[in-house]
């Protein structure tokens, strides 16, 4: 794996990962317009926790034609100037335009007591997954699948040493059904500069599993999965894939080491391998279900990267499909919201079959 | 206030809230095809909290034509029996037919000690604001929101006292956007087993405030408020409405008393015709931002039943709309649900100014 980095004209940079491939050669880093909008972090003192607020995501690109997808390689012509300088290159991560942390955030002084700011600092990067508008993760290949799983932990280790960051968030959605505004296949990273609230609610559940067991918290769910097999939907010698016990949406899946790893960074070469495997045999299956791209969220939980020890840190991955049935959507209103409990129409174990039978393409 | 109490051939009641007119005298309480589907709470071992199992909801009825509208009148004909029984009342409030709590859910045994359950207790109503189909909170008239303000003290009363519920939550979804089934005017209350995480969330923040200034939190972000007023969106003399300065979506409002109330029932008659005054100029201050209805979902957040001294319960109402602009709706996307951090694409000062000048219809 080779990474090359450019920086733009307004200062953002731009990583190239180059496996079988040499780095491009031609490439194209001019300015793109720049706001230089409110970022900054606000102290929601009813909940304890903090709060986005970020201006300059609202003029975001919304949905544009083909034509003007800011993701797709700058046209050789070079009339309209993407985020992507060469068509030539395998994944590109750079920095996102609409940030909601960025590295040069500006200062920031509290209104009161009960009104407290933090500054916005920490990175957001756009990882995109292919040079092909209409790709996604579930079409660019085991081979590639397997590469970004490299990219992903080369991205995990490079931010979690940075000393603005806490946490580094991988995720991604997908489907405009979850809101996305960019069709062309890309994730994203969040490197946070705290530890996010619900990081934090899953920290202290271990932690109490830990204080009476002396156990790592998803090293035990892992085998208790594997001990009645009824919500595992596929797996290898590392990796299970299976519907929650407690599922908070119909089809929420989580893919988790049965050994314990607290993040990409302790995965071995082999080990690597066979969870891009097991991913995308979880996207083929959401595929396959009803015959169309399945949306969802994909989220990645690892350590900490506050130096802190933390019993119970295990890496999983958290798909959260917002369908209930193929033709309807599940919404979280006021009971989630308002309430904080998650209300799931469906038996997990029943969810759990119909995905474990939903073949993958051979 | 009148309150007559029926009981369905199926088990469930019915209450008539009657003011001005006497209570209905034709009444068919004809049996409802109710199922017997799992209802059940499981234990998510991850987050330490529970999610609501309830099959039954899968089958609710979905977005039905009006004349199979089940919170119309059931027809003199008699044809089509729905869940109200007779045209001649202001208020209906009845067990909702697909619970996520029901008083006699089915004992539950656990499956292992990571895979826990408990059994779905508690009450989940429906409150039918109006015999009209085509009615809402914002079109009943002042003197009908008034009333709901007297049936919503006498529900939480009624529902606190129960053995079986820690904490009665009554709230609203409006919109279709929000995911709304049924479209004629009503809202929910769920008397829930124990106390949801959103609320202890609350009471944490507030526990910690009150310990180190020894006042309530909301008391003190009321005067906050009042002090600069630049998210003051309507006031009377008992009560503000005001977007938050860490509004976790951009129309956020909160209405809350300025004097410490810890529920409806510590309101007199006057506080509450200005609490349900002031509920109604939000209303149309929502309504008459964009001319078209505003969904949303609204959550009451009142003391808890539990009968434990909890300091800084304070009332108050918070809405939360979907919108972010007028076409554009604001998604919990993988940062919302997966790190549990909202991102606000919006500066709350600007968005109350907004619904300031949004006046009311006069």
């Amino acid at each position: 794996m080779k990474k090359t980095r450019h920086v733009r004209a307004d200062g953002r940079y731009v990583y190239w990962y180059s496996f079988a491939a040499p780095p491009p050669a031609i490439l194209d880093v001019r300015e793109q317009a720049r706001g230089d909008e409110q970022v900054e972090l606000r102290w929601n003192a009813l909940l304890g926790e903090h709060v986005i607020v970020s201006t300059a995501r609202q003029g975001r690109t919304f949905l544009p034609p083909v034509e003007h997808c800011p993701l797709c390689p700058t046209d050789a012509g070079g009339g309209f100037v993407t985020e992507i300088p060469s068509a030539d290159f395998e994944f590109a991560v750079f920095e996102n335009r609409f940030p909601s942390f960025r590295p040069d955030a500006p200062a920031v002084v509290d209104d009161s007591p009960l009104e407290r700011r933090a500054r916005a600092a920490g990175v957001c990067e756009v990882v995109v997954y292919s040079p092909m508008h209409d790709a996604s993760l579930a079409t660019i290949g085991a081979a590639a699948v397997r590469r970004l799983v490299d990219v992903w932990a080369d991205r995990y280790a490079e931010l979690a040493a940075r000393p603005d960051v806490a946490y580094v968030f991988i995720f991604e959605n997908r489907g405009k059904e979850i809101g996305v505004t960019l069709t062309h296949p890309h994730g994203q990273i969040y490197a946070f500069p705290f530890v996010p609230p619900r990081v934090e609610q899953e920290h202290r559940a271990a932690a109490e599993h830990h204080a009476r067991t002396g156990r790592c918290l998803l090293c035990d769910v892992t085998q208790a999965e594997l001990a009645h097999r009824e919500r595992i939907i596929a797996e290898d010698e590392n990796f299970i894939a299976y519907v929650p016990f407690a599922a908070r949406v119909p089809y929420e899946v989580h893919v988790a080491p049965v050994m314990h790893r607290p993040s990409l960074a302790e995965l071995s070469r082999g080990q690597r391998d066979r969870f891009a495997r097991l991913l995308r045999v979880v996207q083929e299956k959401y595929d396959n279900l009803w015959g169309f791209p399945m949306p969802y969220t994909m989220s990645m939980h690892q350590k900490v990267a506050d130096g802190l020890a933390r019993p119970g840190e295990h890496l999983h991955v958290e798909f959260m499909p917002p369908y209930r049935a193929a033709d309807k959507l599940k919404y979280l209103a006021g009971v989630e919201t308002g309430a904080g409990t998650f209300i799931n129409d469906t038996a997990p174990e029943e969810k759990a079959r119909e995905l474990r039978e939903a073949s993958p393409r051979t």
